[in-house]
């Protein structure tokens, strides 16, 4: 590959867009050409997120409405749609949207756009023109589940899962307080996670007859990293023919990887990866799924996205 | 009350020990006349206790067999029947073991236990001669159960609960080694956890008729004190009366408190409480419950047993 | 005592006031009167200070005008001078300032403020009308120098201090949010935190010679409670010597201890205890200290500084 | 660059042994021909460093004599001595030893090593054979003194250092048992850290008649990865001057970067960079300086040298 792709970030000076900053600067073949912030327009980059000192002399600006290969937007949820609805980008600049947006099959502006899961849908990845990036706790879950739904054998799931703050964005809550958040543990959007719609799109497409509930339970943990979620159904499968199943699957994916020794949530945090770890007891099957929840979970992913439509 | 009561701690090196031992010192009517170890013989207890450095001169010694009335069982589990198998206390003496050798109903030496979860059977414990403590994870699943296990509510359970790593006890373990377990989360025992011939004990004892499962998934978490669950069952009942079912039967209860408003793990640590809060989302009944299991999970729950006898 | 004494905090919202009212509540000599905040008012105490739930039924309110035996000030520094001058409190009051408005002589009203540390002046503590309560890391830098300069021996130190985030208290800031904070650590105010006003008087009034320089670097760290001091100096003492001099000077402290153990910050948090440990290299003495910021470095010391005026 | 690298590592499954796994994993122009550990022997490297999982399908050997270009001794400290002494490897192999026998200018079996500082010494590093590679608190102090050192600046240092739990190592030790370690500060080898004689060695070959201490006190954080450093002297130069002269010395150095912004510990957790940040009050300088342990003071920093050796 001999030309750069040229990026630009709208929203660049929050979690997930310095973290997608973070990658694309180390990235072989990708030119930054603009980050837009309207908070810290002018200030250099590293201002913000001050792990990137030494890396980059780039800053922050309100302009990007400079001819780009692909624009991130790194926004809070309903920005995006609010967005395509008054700016007006070039055809060819592919859309990759971090927030929930368009995960439902919404358009805006006569954009549709493709659900960036690359182990639901590669290849309609590969040609998408815009892509809407899953969210941390529906990538954690639907990973965890994809292979069951695409056999048919889903059923009733009870699903806890447990977040790192950064989840929570940059913005100062009570919830993200230190002294109150170290060493607690709280539960919140008990059943009612709004991931829960595009988790239920995916498993539905896959099996369409599953109409039971994903009993999802969100914890809030007292880390900055990472989302540890296990899942447990009624099963008919062996541990060995589950464990096949998910390894076949997920053979030719790069990035999620089915383990046979017990996983903890730090084997993911800093990387992409997706481990997943199944147990059989009785008639009861669990599966664990861990990922980082600004990576595989926001940003890597977004960048794995990328990478697909560009191969 | 004039004459004091004279407690003797064997196992008193370990970490319940030494929070037994903590709460006796600041009791108005407990001398505590010997605090044994195999260990530690013959050091300060300051010097493995470190935290009651200024409160106390005692020693650690290896003689258990003086005259006492209450002699507290801080062993690992299988020793406190190895022990009284062995050794021979006067009938006199009220022995409280909170290992888990005699919970099932098991006996030694002629000893009869009864189970010590004083929301369960605070009468029976006001006369009973010998107390087997419950375990931190059955206290708080229990006391987030019971009321609707007394009411012939009880169907299919699921729960998820988090512990601190002090939970594991002072032996050093890979899965307690700081550069490992710190901002890590990571699951064990799956719907096997030893609590559960406990729980479901209590359980049918209170609603005969309940066969279901208690599908129980216990996570590691970085944190030292405390247990956070998470249990979720099919209901009938509107929250109103969840609220108003729950709040009566703890109403006489000191220690366990039903919240109206969202609970959080710190609420509980470092005391002797449960704080439970409900939630209900279409036909599911969501019960949070929170202790700390040193205290309401061991040690402060072992001397509210000591208390409820002594009144 | 048979008669109670009668409190008041005005102030009541933050985390000295909390942990003020928190060992109020369980003091055997003390009734609660009032609990005044702005904000709060109305609300009740465990909707704030929900580790509360159980203990008490109060609510907040903005009236501080009842007959009281003890006012604490739990304000934002230079609020106590302010309401000082304008409220009026009969002569019977006491007042105990958590906060540093008086600690350096200032006075307000005609009132007078003794300086309340214990172990630098306990007689003129329990015949004091009002008391200015040490600041955190004054108290802990303090307590690990006194006897030197008691004995005249003090030269330029050089100290470290590391301090949990409560000690920033409850606003949200950048420096306590979580997914910033935790597994940080940072330095401010190198030399020229305002703590040293209140040290340099103390150590000037033992030894008026004392004339160099207490090189004072605070950091943050990544956890909620406690203070670790270290401190280091020339000296001619001997180990033993300075050991000695140390717990000659504490003997009758019932707080302060000298441990020939090496110490670690957990020994104290959640404790009133001050533990200081001394090494000797060289020509160099080091004094490490510890406390529990929130309560040895203000609210417990404040209940301390309370007992001894009515014993 | 055409031909790879071929490296082996012995002592592969500790820490700073995975962490060079994973960098040389990483590294385009590097072939891993070996992994030896004695314990681990024949188990999967995805078994120990388990966040290596999918990245990798080697194994560890006892088998270290194959023919490499560099050899990585990851080693206790004492053992690359012994090591070499009873080994023998070709001339033509380089060796990195990350343990501390030989910055101190020992030899083996007629190797002479270089102190592998890039910042002090890049040329002599890019012709060694042998590369004695720094320690991570040596590292980080030295850092923020080289500049002083060089101008013949140095005066008496008061240096306070807090380290993460990895330095500790795999080893389960009481002092990096979860339970004890979290929320915990403590203080160790104060004064008498084993690497004060590298630090000492440098700074005197840059300012030959200094004579001072470095007054270091190490203290053990509650953090797993990182190091922060403050170190204060008397200088007569402005802070203007202090930090023309840290810049102009660091200007050609790629990982080491002067901040004008105050830094905190997570800006190089996970980077192979050192930051440093001065402040001055009155007479005296304050220096802060941080890397990550295991990276620029350890595994990083032992890959740049292998890099300078290979440009």
């Amino acid at each position: 590959m001999t030309k750069k792709i040229n990026v630009g970030i709208k929203g660049a000076a929050g979690y997930t867009g310095g973290e997608t900053l973070r990658l694309l600067l180390n990235h072989p073949h990708v030119d930054v050409t603009f980050l837009e912030s309207r908070s810290q327009s002018g200030k250099p980059v590293t201002s913000v997120h001050t792990d990137l000192v030494g890396e980059t002399d780039l800053t922050f600006s309100t302009d990007f409405n400079k001819p780009i290969d692909v624009l991130f937007l790194c926004l809070s949820h309903g920005e995006s749609k609010n967005l395509l609805a008054k700016a007006h980008f070039p055809s060819t600049t592919r859309i990759i949207d971090l927030g929930n947006d368009f995960r439902l099959g919404d358009t805006a502006s006569g954009r549709e756009f493709v659900y960036g899961l690359p182990e639901l849908q590669r290849d309609k990845i590969k040609t998408a023109k815009n892509i809407a990036n899953p969210g941390c706790f529906a990538t954690t879950i639907q990973l965890g589940l994809l292979p069951l739904a695409k056999a048919g054998l889903l059923k009733e799931v009870h699903t806890t899962g447990i977040t790192g703050s950064t989840g929570a964005g940059q913005k100062l809550q009570e919830t993200t307080h230190f002294s109150w958040r170290a060493n607690n543990i709280s539960a919140y959007k008990a059943l009612t996670h709004q991931h829960l719609g595009e988790i239920n799109q995916t498993l539905k497409s896959l099996q369409p007859t599953f109409s039971e509930d994903v009993n999802f339970i969100p914890w809030r943990g007292d880390f900055a990293r990472g989302i540890f979620v296990t899942s447990i159904l009624e099963s008919n499968l062996s541990l060995e023919e589950a464990n096949e199943l998910y390894k076949e699957f997920y053979a030719s994916h790069p990035f999620t990887h089915v383990s046979d020794e017990i996983i903890d949530l730090k084997q993911v945090v800093n990387t992409n990866k997706c481990l997943i770890h199944l147990e059989k007891v009785g008639k009861k099957l669990v599966i664990h799924s861990i990922t980082d929840n600004l990576l595989k979970g926001a940003s890597g992913q977004a960048i794995q996205n990328m990478n697909l439509m560009w191969v």
